[in-house]
């Protein structure tokens, strides 16, 4: 452990935190212009750590610390870091610096680094590398975001069917281009076919004469370069998988992925389904007041239009309320506890989707039970709810009235909340993104409309 | 490619989803007890898939499945199931078969599956294990609960530090019980401590006369046998680590953390978050309806609570209600949009002090934003409510209280999102349990407050 000076590497609750102390540090380097001392603190982080030292500090301070750090600067850093923010500094460093800190990438990393970028700093970017690693990058580029060929890295390890370990051996330990880390060297026909891989594990615990094909792995999935991260993601996890072949629409092999960017993938994916719920798009902590505004906006325009919807609805019932305005205090009630409900079930159908355990072939019996679920759970709070209502304004009736709009609200909640992301996904619309509106304004109205409705029924 | 028959491959939406065809045949061959079919169609699945078929089906449709397949249960199935439903499954199979099912597995995976058994159910799948593996378990198992204790299996290679690369092969091919699958070389000193790791594919490509010491990883972190298993997953994803060795109190190697299990935990962390924001609990699709409702009331009771708490709020304003019946048609509208702009805060807020993108360092910076981004929503919002408001009552008064409690509500709303999250990671509560609960509370009484008492105030 080379880092025990600035990260907590305790069992407390703050292991693998950058302390402040150690960020007051860098910021005061910076300040003075003490480049060896920047320098010093920096070497001994590993490169995610120092991309997370860039993301805590200001815009500014950023640019001053990295226009310090000069030469020095580490590619791994840019793409350990926010895509926005690497992109935002990448523009102000000289092409040397640019073109020595991209040499440090794997063709994948350097992908991820410029897909986002402009077409004219891309340009750059791409005329800073060496012409092999352009033309694998270029290539990479070709495939359509978010799949497979942009996950994959170039660098891979293969043998023909014939060889045997001593072969395999011999020739990496010859060879002065293999990938900085690999996991298992792929097996192709002679038309580049992949038909299996070997571990290096494997590898290292048979004899030299042993032929490839034998010690094969029985696993083997090969991932098409077109398939989406999602799914590659998904393979990766469901099959324990630590690199797999990609291959293209002939079945040849171009590349391959490894377990780090699945993983990478997979934490995105759920992310962007935690966002997604709360009505989030894909902001980070370091967009500006503006851009967040602006992302957060569209969201709220939706809740607001839901919300006047439920208003219209109150809105037939005002002489109702007007006759008993104790309706206007307790409305409310009924409706909340409708959409929490609706979010709980619509949350866990949303996952279900996600991880493939919501399926056709069972949602007929996953859907019984929300519903059954909405009415036990109805059935409980309408008691609770009904003897409140009673107790504050001493009408038993109000107090029927409640609990009996609160059955209908949680025992509709629970059906909006588990068939709208159903639906949704049957209709190729991530049920992330609109499900939770769509619930809520259900239970809203509903809600409003039962509890207003049979007051105006049973208490006029 | 060996499963091309039941998962599809294809590059849909649907790859690696299980077709319903595929469970109807297992059901049938379920039925007609027939065995044979049952064993050919599960023959070339993958355990993971295999898990997932029994996932799907009912607990009956479940138990019948097992009991046809018998003694060709693959241990890994049960590995890869959900921890409730394996338990349940193995309580009705022989000791022979649990024998047998558990020799398959790593003892990382045998802890995972009996730590939630049942005393006299953990005690027989002990008993089933061959001596050194009970042994191993039992240790693990005297390590809490989610730590690296628990993740970690025994099954591991290590080197000392006098050796070669040829020694390490040499020791390797002669070795009969190496872990399945590994990636590194642990090098100890002669007191068992970790000073370094070889990777395989660093081992490969140096000739065998090459000292271990030359060649181990710069980057290298040993994990303290008792860190939580989140801190452990944040170290894989952060530091792209394949495996990583696990010392003891006196920094002695005792076991090997793999990608796979970090990737695991990383994913059910994410999971466990976006279900707490939704006040669901540790369920699962498989959960009966009465277990589901159990799980889901102490949320729905904490809304009650919180809503009746609202309501109280409303019952001081109801002669200004009852003045003007309009107030509770509209004041649903500023609540909801509090509790939404709240909300998108504080899933933010959870997300960066999950990922540890949210620190003292720029706590600060972070909360200035969402005041600034609640007051920014909270003006546009305010001009166009206000005008809905003007156009729908014709009471120009009316138009500007709205717009007042918007704005007021949404800049509450971004403090509170932003700090009660703040707050109890402080206090050492999980910010995604509570956060939601006292956030809503806060933007509806605040909500139907400000609303309610600047109209009884400018209005009346």
């Amino acid at each position: 452990m080379t880092d025990t000076i600035s990260i907590e590497h305790a069992q407390s609750d703050r292991a693998y935190e950058i302390d402040s102390g150690f960020i007051n540090a860098v910021l005061a380097a910076a300040e003075d212009g003490a480049r060896d001392d920047l320098i010093a603190l920096f070497e001994p982080l590993h490169a995610a750590d120092i991309a997370d030292v860039l993301e805590q500090v200001s815009a500014t301070e950023r640019e001053a610390i990295v226009a310090l750090w000069g030469d020095e600067v580490d590619g791994e850093v840019f793409a350990e870091m926010d895509e926005d923010i690497s992109v935002e500094l990448m523009e102000n460093l000289s092409d040397d610096i640019i073109g020595e800190a991209m040499r440090d990438l794997d063709t994948d990393d350097v992908v991820d680094l410029i897909e986002d970028m402009e077409e004219p700093q891309k340009e750059r970017v791409l005329g800073s590398l060496e012409e092999a690693d352009r033309a694998a990058v270029q290539q990479s580029l070709s495939y359509p975001e978010e799949t497979a060929g942009r996950l994959m890295q170039r660098e891979l390890v293969m043998a023909p069917t014939h060889w045997r370990v001593g072969d395999a051996i011999d020739e990496m330990r010859k060879s002065d281009d293999l990938p900085e880390r690999f996991y298992d060297v792929v097996i192709v026909d002679p038309r580049l076919k992949p038909v299996g891989k070997v571990p290096l594990s494997s590898l290292m615990s048979h004899p030299r004469d042993t032929a490839l094909t034998e010690i094969m792995d029985e696993e083997f999935r090969t991932i098409p370069v077109g398939q989406s991260q999602e799914d590659v993601a998904y393979a990766f996890n469901q099959y324990n998988m630590v690199s797999a072949p990609v291959v293209d629409e002939q079945d040849r092999l171009v590349g391959v992925i490894t377990m780090d960017d699945a993983m990478e993938v997979l934490e995105e994916e759920a992310e962007e389904d935690i966002m997604l719920l709360a009505g989030v798009g894909d902001e980070t902590l370091h967009d500006s007041t503006w851009n967040t505004t602006k992302l957060r906006f569209p969201w709220l325009a939706v809740n607001l239009v839901t919300s006047i919807l439920a208003s219209l609805v109150i809105a037939q019932f005002s002489s109702t309320i007007e006759a008993i305005v104790a309706l206007a205090i307790l409305m409310p009630i009924v409706a909340s506890m409708g959409g929490n409900a609706g979010t709980q079930t619509l949350t866990v159908a949303v996952r279900a989707l996600a991880t493939k355990d919501l399926t056709p072939s069972n949602a007929w019996r996953v859907i019984r039970r929300e519903m059954f679920v909405g009415l036990l759970n109805g059935c409980i709070f309408a008691v609770i709810i009904g003897i409140v209502g009673v107790i504050w304004f001493g009408t038993p009736m109000l107090g029927v009235v409640l609990g009996l709009a609160m059955i209908v609200n949680l025992l509709v909640a629970g059906l909006a909340g588990i068939s709208v992301p159903i639906v949704l996904d049957k209709l190729g619309v991530d049920p992330a993104l609109a499900s939770s509106a769509f619930v809520t304004t259900v239970t809203d109205v509903v809600g409003f409309f039962v509890f207003l409705g049979l007051a105006g029924a049973l208490l006029l």
